[in-house]
């Protein structure tokens, strides 16, 4: 059983800073869940710094503990879970780097441990799809986010954060009929954009829409939509308003709070995710109180809890 | 038609920062509209650091695109749209800043281009109100803002951002009748602050009024205030709570957040404007994820948005 | 009567800091209130700097005035208030800090002046519930707060700011039956904590808690706990959202908003309350905008309302 | 005596912030010298924000002690020393603030008591100089500075941080044949600028052209220039590069070290300085470890030990 | 003529950002000098966000004049010069963007107007070195950087900020026997790389080395190391100790001083360059003074004094 | 043989931070020498922070390769290294702190594994020197500082950042004749304090004394004291000029520039050190280019690198 070192024993802000003080492992074997972080942030539009990401959510989950009060379970000492390190990327060279976090990845996935990615910018989810689907087939996927990223090309060119899920649909590791896309506001870049995800087949909810459904009628859609089958989480981090979470690439205004984007986030346990990311940190941007970093490890600590639920 | 550079062609990144890449045009000539800065923060009570609001709202104005999804509305492409450059201003000299300021908007009232102001502390207003009311008349006004800015003197000396309204209305270029504040907050200098707007004849609501009102109510209000005539809107960055706007001069908590602002702003799409501000922006208290200068770049694409729904 | 300085003849960034600008008097006498510092931070268990809590919070508070506009109520000007500057603390040595703030505070409690602390890390309130209860017996006490502090042991040590409300229980100085803590939330140590309250006989409700009961409701459980004997009242900055207020040492999310957080504390201000602070702020994770010092500033502004009100 | 309350009993981060904890005094009775701030930025041609300067060297001079082991002094404890407070300004309006910060002065010239003034935007020395000058006619000035502040006009108006002291020889307060500038470097604003010195009949120094001296002959120099008559020192922190001092609003790289200006000043010991000031410290721009206030706060213990080096 | 706009009649801080309020033009007719932005940072080991290097120095730039006093020429009204704009990048793909960045360049090649480069990660001078080898064949190359950027392959792969020289050199496009490195310093990957300059052909020279070498002597080793044919300088901004420039990816301590390395850049006026660059100013690291971006502003404009001083 | 991952082969900001990507290891067999922190700042007298030194100084040593240049030796790979993890301290009991320190450093003391400390502020030497000095007896003392740590008491208290060196000598951990200081400067409490080094028979030399002796003698002082005897080498970061690292508690200005602070370091090498540290580094404090970390990191290097050379 993998779980954190006792902060009662020894300050939560001692020792080398892994995911939630738990221990840095590099054989999947007796972990159910594994946290690990994918450095990468080339993929970025407007600002970098990504890469930092894994680093400045371990940073600030020394502020995670072991039990979730809200959701009524242990999750530490029951869940057995590891600190798996960070997949290897190529600064520059975008391709390479997703197949060395696929590659990285596969281990996790052959030995049926889930993985729990830390971004990097949006762009690594390709990675991780990828090397579900081929054990799961085309997977659904509730993807929490302020921006679609369904776009084709951007300066002509196939990979960035802003064009990934056209990709995952292409390549059929994602299924567009038990896709749904959560959160969507910002400016868009010409009109046509809105229509995108209906013509892809995705099911796109603006922020706007998801205030006025309302938190349970919002649940039920994205219950509906993905169903049974094996489905993957993805949270990108500018979901949240960017008053909550300003530590990161492309913030949006206008956005949910922190408070309602838990709310969600705790509605979804009990759909049946093989995997998740939390991806966009940056924490360059993120000011001293590191309150996205914060989020970002919190964001974390739930998907942990619905495999807690689930594991009972 | 002026437009901004194609972001998918060039990162958004890249390019000597304009609004929203718009094009640097000194000649308003074939432009609807035209966003320009009032450097200037002469006229603080608290924080100084506006005079670098223009340039730290063109900095995040990278973030913004082309169409409102919110609004259903292409904005560029079809509102002809110039960065006109910035006021000229004089450190120390509030009197001669603020004539300077009316020089440099007067083309834009002759060639009847909408003015889209970025300050600046608050008292740059005055400036612009004196240029429109030449050509309209006693403006109606709306502003959303924390403080009323409507007392006599500071320091025994007649201009400041807390005071230029009172001047506005001395001066007949503000029509008290047809003048509303939205969002007022924060401890007043004294119980008889609490009466001046209805003293002088305007409409004064707090947040906490607002709040209880409701979103529809709160815009009957506007409405019913502004009615058909020329108006201009003037929106103080401090409206906003401090959280979300932490990068202000004289911030202000317990105000809306920032998803209530932007629809507050939404709903006054169809008011009769000819003028717009955004003010108070001082990107050095803003922190490293430059929040209030993208909710200041978002709020005036807004405004731009009003303007091309307006155009059809 | 001890008032601030005019903020209209001199602006209120002028001057050596005290809170709001009131006069620093060594001397109780002829003082309705003394708002003071205690600036200590070797209770913290993650991050500290809450020894410079005391002089962030009277930085932003020159952004105070005089009246309540929400309150209706004049507070300088009819409540003598003074600053009666930071009690002395002993970096590393808890117990003897705690000590030399218990004998700083004994003064006012024996003149009847209400004291308003400024912390320093939360293990100070013991020093102040010590100092009144010898006054007036076991207290109630209203803990505004994201962690309950009722631990019993930290790395085997009795004082953190984790444990010192056990310590007030087991030291008579707080009474459990009319003690009762609102917005608690995040994770635990383990399961065994989620029963700490109930086991020591103390009221405690989460945000979810809060959010469900809604705002009558909730005051209506405060009220009825406290009763009408002498009571404190807490304030912990972390109870408000991390995106508020990330300026603290062990900052929570998905919490109040800070317009929630002042509608609540005004709605306590019938509360027989004999002493009142407001602790954990931590300036250098506040960010360039300063807005976890000025939500302190204005919640301690509210105090000092209640204050008002009840003097009539 | 005025002295600073002692360190060793209560930390140096405890009570409202004064100069190096010196007692707040109205009343020049009793001291040998005030330092008191200036707190105005309207004069800023780049960056404002020192209307903080005074908080912020306040707040880093707690890092001050009493003996000056460098100049083998006993500072205080031997001269008596309070902190005068603040002058009076008034945003937006230079020539009111100017008047108000001489009159605020007078009481100490009358008195006897030697200025040091901390701004404020070099503008404010122009207020010092007048004051000392209707006692102690036209002063030698020794400025160390990297600009020259002798220009005429900018944007067609007299005063600013970059005119005042053309402004101090046309008035006959400083006297052109004893003032000497050391430091200047950066751009100019053409060919023209580099002879004004000359032509006005001031002595001015490069920084390359100090570095090429060397420190005693640059010493040498400036006492030559100075002579026995009544001087006045003023230190723009620009005078020191930019990596030193970086929190101020027109920075100059290529400057001298912290190391060599500290040396430089204590070399101008037995000058027969009857005023000195600190200024253009900007705390907005100074960055986490707030150097440049800490460098200010110990360049005025460095003026203070002048005197009390003198006072024996 | 292309010069900035007048600073006496604006405030410096007015007008969107170019270099030093230079017209911002797109046709190099005209021009003597172009300077131009290369945001990209997809080459960096270590931190990103040189992609905002262009921004950060065009925005400090506001501080520089017209006049060089140092090296006694007036640059602007002599030199005319443009603001070129930034080339268009593609994040993610390396071999793309320098291309891209080859092509923005050509037209000035063509036109005979120098290019002044502002990077960008220092990867994008190959893109500059190969435009200008074309036209002038292979290019001698002075390196002021700490670090040689001579390896060979980072994680199995040919382009990086670490490796473009070496590429350089294989295509012939820069000249290793004219090619000198100064500044050198930090640890390295292996015993085997402080051979690699010297396998190569290329001078190499440590910080350490350089500073026993004295002034003189090393810019005479520079000088006849280049000799008379076109050559290219190249200013990686971590050449400079770390504390005067924070604001890199890759920052290096124990390095020359602000003031060393301009002296040392000014003693290389006379030597043929045909181009320049500066690179690896990521402002996101620099703190709130802009240190770093103000030391590249002026490094540039040291630059372009060269070319004036050619001029005549 | 431990050494760090192939920063060749991923990225250096991948994987969880330990020192230069070392492994974390708790068992000291097979090591030369184990870096560890010592996570606390109970002991600091003004600003803290100290405690998130370790985590700090780790992060930024993601930019220490394996080679020394200037030393020409091969480090990593030779010296078998590991990061120790963090010794458990206790918030608020400083006594209790440091036995806890002691008795995690036993282990490698007994294992003849050298202990290269990362602070934590200063106070934590002493629990290092009473580990050492059980096994070598009163141990030589090179201490690299700003400030003499020989106070009797602070608040009446013998423990703290200023006063540990006082209880070295008097526990007769460390001997006095071979106990010296170098960089001493600031403001002192009294004119005694200048005394106190002669007083308990410790050399203490000010930076002043050491700019004016020079390099060479400087090193001849050091040598001549320690002799061959076991001694201990103690770096407080504020030794080195606050520009270069401001990240501290206490730092002080006009000292060293980081390349004569490193120069020094490297000219230490031969001596018989058995222990070392690196203290009073605090993150919150350094700013976004976190040059003290990084400076910290490269000291760290420097003495690993004197092990090396030793162990040849």
């Amino acid at each position: 059983m993998y779980e954190p070192w006792n902060a009662l024993e020894a300050p939560r802000f001692t020792g080398p800073r892994t995911y939630a003080r738990l221990p840095h492992v590099k054989d999947p074997a007796g972990a159910d869940a594994a946290v690990f972080g994918m450095p990468w942030d080339g993929g970025a539009s407007f600002r970098g710094g990504a890469r930092f990401g894994p680093e400045g959510v371990r940073s600030m989950s020394g502020m995670i503990r072991t039990y979730n009060a809200a959701q009524r379970v242990q999750v530490f000492g029951n869940l057995s879970t590891i600190d798996y390190g960070d997949a290897p990327t190529v600064p520059g060279y975008i391709e390479d780097t997703l197949e060395r976090i696929e590659r990285f990845i596969e281990p996790l996935v052959t030995a049926g441990v889930v993985p729990v990615g830390i971004g990097g910018d949006h762009s690594v989810t390709l990675a991780e799809l990828r090397a579900l689907a081929r054990r799961d087939g085309p997977l659904g996927l509730v993807q929490l986010d302020s921006h679609t990223d369904l776009n084709d090309l951007y300066n002509d060119r196939p990979l960035s954060h802003g064009t990934m899920f056209r990709r995952a649909i292409e390549e059929h590791v994602v299924d567009p009929a038990r896709f749904i896309q959560v959160g969507i506001r910002g400016p868009l870049y010409a009109a046509a954009d809105a229509e995108l995800p209906a013509t892809l087949g995705v099911e796109s909810l603006s922020w706007l829409a998801c205030a006025d459904l309302g938190h349970d009628a919002l649940l039920e859609r994205i219950r509906n939509r993905i169903g049974d089958e094996p489905a993957f989480l993805t949270f990108d981090i500018d979901f949240v308003d960017a008053a909550y979470c300003p530590g990161t690439g492309t913030p949006e205004i206008a956005g949910p709070t922190g408070f309602e984007a838990i709310r969600l986030l705790r509605g979804l346990a009990e759909l049946p995710f093989v995997g998740y990311d939390l991806v966009e940190v940056a924490p360059a941007y993120d000011g001293a109180g590191q309150v996205t970093s914060l989020f970002a490890a919190n964001a974390i600590f739930e998907m942990l809890s619905m495999l807690a639920l689930r594991k009972g």
